[in-house]
């Protein structure tokens, strides 16, 4: 899928030797300083570079500089400054202030970054960049073997994002690294409100293995050039994360299957939420998906484990179309069951009660392949 | 390793026929009606046995059934009216009330369990009980490759205890099926309070796959012959949980390493437990165990999910005596810590601050095999 910027906006992706994919550095520049709003990672151990950029959040922005393999975390002072030195090179170049530039890693965890190729590398990159999102998408990725992009559009406004993902996602806060760019007219307050609102429905709601990140990181910029309602841009901003979270959880690092779980009946959405999220993490469900077993005992375990006061009489869980406990007891096909899961995506429903509260989340399954792969080196 | 139950207190494990395994159902028998003490998991799909138990606490027991093979947990009324004819056979053939046998189960989650054949199986089971625990200890195991046993004397007192695990091991509540009995005289207050704080400490602190089980048990009890101070039976009982813990992490499913974590520096011993916890539920790390990678950034990023303010100028992390994290940089010998980790056993040591809060929690690495035992069938 060939996917352009919004006008004005253009970016790279080009080989600086950080790790030995050939591309490792990605930029985006916008054509004048411009409004963004991003959400970050909550783990205590944020990156240097989600340090930075929390602290350029009223800052006007030029441009976005991304590196892949190496996510500058956990890794002292030294890291602190290569945000910085990186900021001032891209800052030299295009005639701005370092606070101007956005600065993201993703990569193994506590590796000094070599920032001198970083920098050296980004001549080059400012010099190739195009309207074009392909390079760039490509530059960003660490284990993902496919890039991620989608867009929208709300009148005459577009919302063009970018993402990659692979391992360490966990659903509760801006999971992975997103890159997305509006020409919208928008306000600063509520382009945070839209990104965040987004970001809850979105990359919030999917889970690979559980494990939270420390330079997750989701950019909303605005070249605030087309009219739109805030409404408008708000659904066509969550349509892009909605599209860009399904597609990191289907190139999930070592998934090989979809799930849709979709919780109802819940007291209220932050309760169907966590229901849905403990499942997702439930590593015996997971290894019961890769293996097409329709074990739905481990899905009433994972939900009991979260609501001590769970109903079995209200409870409801089916794959598919096929219902497997019905309010207290057994019932239907495993064989039908197991028929659906062997398909690349499958829905999990669970109706927990008669509560307004819903929820849907998206996980993939835990195949032996996500361990070796896990089991040296990588993020 | 030969273990007897204290004096009086004789055991069996017989073939029911409810897994194919040889035998699977096990009974423990009191000489007399015996004080006891129990804690059960909190998990809101809790099994028939485990809400038919937590209703006995203030009464006698005289017996103690178990089967392997099936968990009779979402199994509905008839999962409840199974236990009672359970309860209802052995009382029968003991000559006591229904409400003085106490009944457990493990295996599958949802699958009616076959109550006529464990009923057909006790009349040879108690007739068949002797003072040796070895045949009752290998009825109840499921996926375990060895039995589990412990034993502790204070004074005169002796305190036996067996246990089986495998998989579906969280660390948040009495995980597992364990059955201590002791001949020590104590007040049933005490009986309680000592099992509930040896459970914090032992059971709740491992982690097989962090899934929390529907039908987790732990039973104390005690033919009250043999005097002994609270104190001293309170730690006999902590060190027999403590060491069928352990025997439990180093028997998991697919497990083929245990790992101490040790958190110090916490605020409080609360605190570094849940650090210790979210260290064990990491699948990136329990990977890396796996391939012996010294991995310390996903120990760093699981700490840092729990602790929002993790201060890494006071973390050190530490694989055996090799330091790889120091207060803010990494540091050590990445080889020196991968020979560390290629032991069956090794120590993670975690300093997060200056606090006086402490923790050791026991979890293995997980392996490829661990999916492909759970791809299909299990608990």
């Amino acid at each position: 899928m060939a996917v352009s910027w919004p006008e004005g906006v253009r970016s790279a992706g080009v080989a600086a030797g950080i790790k030995r994919r050939s591309r490792d550095v990605g930029v985006i520049q916008l054509p004048e300083p411009s409004l963004w709003a991003g959400t970050f990672t909550r783990n205590g151990a944020a990156a240097a570079s989600v340090q930075w950029c929390r602290n350029r959040l009223s800052d006007a922005v030029r441009a976005i500089v991304v590196n892949s393999g190496n996510a500058n975390a956990c890794t002292g002072e030294a890291g602190q400054e290569a945000v910085y030195e990186t900021a001032r090179a891209a800052a030299t170049l295009l005639g701005c202030e370092p606070e101007e530039v956005l600065v993201a890693s993703t990569g193994p965890i506590g590796v000094r970054l070599p920032v001198d190729k970083l920098v050296a590398a980004l001549p080059e990159a400012f010099s190739s960049a195009s309207n074009d999102t392909a390079n760039f998408a490509e530059a960003i990725l660490t284990t993902d073997s496919v890039t991620k992009l989608a867009e929208a559009q709300t009148g005459n406004a577009r919302v063009v994002g970018v993402a990659k993902g692979a391992a360490m996602l966990a659903p509760n806060m801006a999971t992975m690294l997103a890159f997305l760019v509006t020409d919208a007219i928008v306000e600063r307050d509520d382009l945070q409100k839209i990104v965040s609102a987004a970001v809850e429905r979105s990359f919030n709601r999917i889970s690979v293995d559980a494990c939270e990140s420390t330079n997750d990181s989701v950019f909303l910029v605005t070249t605030g050039r087309i009219p739109t309602t805030t409404e408008e841009l708000r659904r066509a901003v969550e349509d892009v994360c909605r599209e860009l979270a399904q597609q990191t959880v289907a190139d999930a690092e070592g998934g090989s299957r979809l799930v849709r779980i979709q919780v109802t009946g819940a007291a209220d959405e932050a309760a169907a939420v966590s229901l849905g999220r403990a499942v997702a993490a439930s590593d015996l469900w997971r290894s019961a998906v890769y293996g097409s077993d329709p074990n739905w005992g481990r899905v009433v375990a994972a939900l009991g484990s979260v609501d001590r006061d769970l109903h079995l009489d209200d409870l409801v869980v089916a794959i598919g179309p096929e219902t497997l406990f019905d309010r207290g007891s057994p019932v239907g096909s495993s064989e039908a069951a197991r028929k659906v899961m062997e398909a690349d995506c499958f829905t999990l429903s669970c109706v927990v009660g008669n509560g307004p509260g819903a929820a849907e989340l998206l996980h993939c399954d835990l195949s032996p392949s996500y361990v070796e792969l896990n089991a040296g080196g990588g993020t």
